[in-house]
This record gives C-alpha cells, sequence and structure tokens, in this order.
C-alpha cells in the first residue's frame, strides 16, 4: 500500500473514534505529562492508541514518534518513521471549540527534510489536507496551493504568541502594529493547512516551542503547496527527529511576504 | 411581535442570504469604507440591506445604527435603537476562513446599558446566540452560561491584538507570557458568544478599535450568561451609542480570573 494511503486511513480511523468526544467530559481528565512534555487528555490516549493499533494490524514496519507515546519501535527492520501528533489542538478539543487535527508524517530518516508524506486531518469537520513529496498538495482529493495575492492590506497573520516571553514578543511588536488581521486558533499543524489552502498568508510562531511532531506533516503540505517555511534565522525549516528540538518558524506565501517579515524582525 | 424575535428572524434572514457567499470572489470587492471606519466588502453590503429590508418589510419603528450604512431613520417616533454589524468578521467571511457572525441588537436609548436585546448568529454554522436583558443567554435555544472553572492551567485566552501599538502590547506581554492557550479567531461579536457558552474564560481588547455596533449584541449576551465585562480601568463597560467612540475591554469568567487580569495589567 502507498505510504500516503496508510496515512490517510489511519487519520480516517481517528476521526471517527474521536468525533463524539469533543467539548464531554470523556474528552479531559489528566493523565501525566506525554512524551512532548504536554500534558495527555483522554482523547490523546484514544486517538494514538487507535494509529499504533492500525499500524500493527497492517504490520507496518516502523519506528513510531509520538507526542504522548514516545518512540515505539514496531519493526526491528524499519522502512522509516512514522512521526504523530494524535490530536494537535487538544485543549480546544477538550473545551469543544471547534479547532484541532491529527497529524501523521512518514520520514524515510531521521529528519524532518526526509518526511515524503503528511496528512493533517480536521477532527471536527473531517477534511484531510495531505501532500507526498514532489507531487503537490490536497485537500478531499483537490489540489491545493497558497494565497498569490500580495496584497497587505487583507493580509491574514497566523501568530501563536500563547506563553511567549516579553522579549520575543517585542520583537514581533512591528509586525504585529502593521498587520490588521491577526488570527491564532490554536491547533498549528491545522494552521498549516488553512495556509496551505491560502486562508492565511503568513504563520509566525518564534517561541522555541514547536516539536517535529507538530510540524512534520503541516511543514510538507506547506511546501507542496508552494509556500516558504523558514527557520528564525531565515534558514529552511530542518531539524533531526528528537523530542527535544523546540523549533521556531516562519511560513510565508510567497518571497515578498517572507521578505517583509525578516526585515520587520531584524529592525528592532 | 417581541423584539428578540424580530432580531433572531432579522439574523436568520442573513443567514439565507450569504451562506453561499463565503471564500467566493463573489463576497470581496472594495465598496469604500462604511461609517465604522472599515472597508466594505459585497457581504456586507447584501447583510445590512437584508436587514434594512425586514425591517422596513415590518414596519419596526427604529433607528439603525449600521456598521457601514451609519445612521438610518426607519420612523419618526422611534422605539430605538437597532445597532448592527451585518457582517463582523468581513476578511474571515471573503477568505473562507470559516468565522464569522452578525450581531444585531436593541437599546431603548442612546447608551449601551439600555440594549435590552442581543442577538450574534453564527454565519457560517446558523446557531444563534442570544439573549433578553434579566432573561438569560441562549444557544439555539438552550440557556449557556460562561464557565465556572476556575483552574487557569487550562484557561482560554481570547486576545485581540491586530495593530495594536507597542506600548499597549507590551502592557499585555504580562498575559501572554503565563497564558498556554491564547486564541484570536477573528470576529470579536462571535467571541462574545463562545465567551458565554464556556468555550473562553477571559476574552480581552485594549486597542481602543471597537465600536458600539461591534459589541452591542455581545455585551449583553456576556452579561445575561454571567460574565463581568470592564473596560480598561475595571469599570462596568459601557458608552453612548455614537460612531466615534473607541472602546476596550476585559471579559472574565468570574472575579478571580478579572482581579489577575486587572493585576497582570497594572503591574508594569
Amino acid at each position: 500500500m502507498e505510504i500516503i494511503k496508510v496515512l490517510l486511513e489511519a487519520s480516517k480511523r481517528v476521526y471517527d473514534n474521536v468525533k463524539h468526544m469533543p467539548g464531554t467530559k470523556e474528552s479531559g481528565g489528566d493523565f501525566g505529562r506525554g512524551a512532548g512534555g504536554d500534558i495527555s487528555r483522554r482523547i490523546d490516549i484514544v486517538a494514538e492508541k487507535t494509529i499504533l493499533d492500525y499500524l500493527k494490524e497492517i504490520n507496518f514496519d516502523c519506528v513510531v514518534l509520538g507526542e504522548e507515546c514516545g518512540k515505539v519501535e514496531l519493526s526491528k527492520n524499519p522502512k522509516g518513521f512514522i512521526i504523530m501528533d494524535a490530536v494537535d489542538g487538544s485543549t480546544n478539543a477538550v473545551r469543544g471549540l471547534p479547532f484541532f487535527c491529527c497529524s501523521l508524517a512518514f520520514a524515510t530518516n531521521n529528519r524532518l527534510s526526509s518526511v515524503t508524506d503528511g496528512v493533517v486531518i480536521d477532527l471536527s469537520r473531517g477534511d484531510r489536507y495531505y501532500a507526498t513529496k514532489g507531487k503537490g498538495a490536497f485537500l478531499n482529493g483537490k489540489r491545493i496551493s497558497v494565497n498569490n495575492d500580495k496584497n497587505p492590506i487583507y493580509f491574514v497573520v497566523g501568530l501563536d504568541i500563547s506563553g511567549i516571553s516579553p522579549k520575543v514578543l517585542g520583537r514581533l511588536s512591528p509586525i504585529i502594529a502593521s498587520s490588521n488581521h491577526i488570527r491564532h486558533f490554536g491547533a498549528n499543524a491545522l494552521e498549516f493547512g488553512m495556509f496551505s489552502k491560502g486562508l492565511i498568508d503568513v504563520f509566525i510562531d518564534l517561541r522555541d516551542k514547536i516539536r517535529v511532531t507538530d510540524i512534520a506533516a503541516g511543514l510538507l503540505i506547506a511546501l507542496e503547496a508552494g509556500g516558504l517555511v523558514v527557520d528564525k534565522n531565515g534558514k529552511p525549516l530542518d531539524s533531526d527527529l528528537g523530542y527535544d528540538n523546540k523549533l521556531s518558524f516562519i511560513a510565508a506565501s510567497n518571497k515578498k511576504a517572507l521578505d517583509d517579515i525578516m526585515d520587520k524582525l531584524n529592525h528592532i
């Protein structure tokens, strides 16, 4: 089976298994901190188990890197890594805010740049954003691309500032002061999907808090949709797949928008 | 007819008339700046006309205060004011981000504190949040109230910082640094609805940019749902209904959360 089909089927099973949970008491609880460091909620546990069970069922030879479960070796001869955040936006899910997703990626080696397939499924609507390297990005079977409008008056800027330090917030302030439409919906992987569909023009997270499990799928989808994604020094975003990596990124729909953001960041 | 029923019917007609538009070219365009100062898009114009046509059809004796159309006297002997932002979150609507609403309120006099009825309809889902003074807040017929959980670890903080000055951003930085779940969906009236339903614990906008048309309905719904809504000095939010008023607010689901926010704001 093609790898993208494995990821799509796994994401569909997560959707089916958790869709009754959001906003209910059943979704929450506190199951201690997962491998990624966040508090695990019941919906996270159910979603991860769904994926692990499926990969075992089809004897998929891989090593799983999970937000909650950590590293799970499903084979002695793995083809590669499955990188999963089974529920990104768990707080939204538990509260019933309709914005959370499941992020699944496959990498051949121990680096983000070796991700070949990625799926982000919107768990409140069932929409699936996905990409295979070199083959473009899709939403429910339809090709998608980043917005090519270059008029900054209407730019929508996604910005994650939750828990950000005053110093980094200060660095962002010229961008914030000049943006009329700042958004944060609370599930970064899904916001990468929306960026890839052209709904958001720029997406920035400079908190040094993003893990590879959060971004592996969204990054590939964004790049395949024609987006530019760099680290805080302006270099193409990459890292190994270690849990300790805490990343920052700037995604922009075109070079002009990216240059404008980098200029504003560097003029403090 | 009860006033709340007039507002509910008007909001339903807006939903019916614009629901095909979001994310389409038809929704956008630039129709100059409306009375409130924002650029009017086609979806704004269609939505306002729907409300004005309905109020004329039922001979509703009132003065309308509209975000785009300004002050329209529909009667020589008005019973009061209809305060409308026919589409709040126009940018989201035009882009296809599923988060925008219609806000309609009725006030007996020229002050926010005289608002007796308010409706906010989620124009992407059709959900209606509404309240009549002294009778509680409702979502689609079901009583709603703010969240009474007081555990700040899980607090979701709504925060509008679009175009905010570096100085005010600095004042907010202790709140931002200590909040793990900051959100902004881009339609303040609807965010008041979500706050009233208990999905958001604190909602802050200190930009001095909010108009009475943005907030009239949401404020009543939030208060009727048990929320606290104050201005930046901690006084109950009020103003006359003039277009030139540019308001700031802090909404909190309980006194402890409000005190915590005010403390953080005042310790710079």
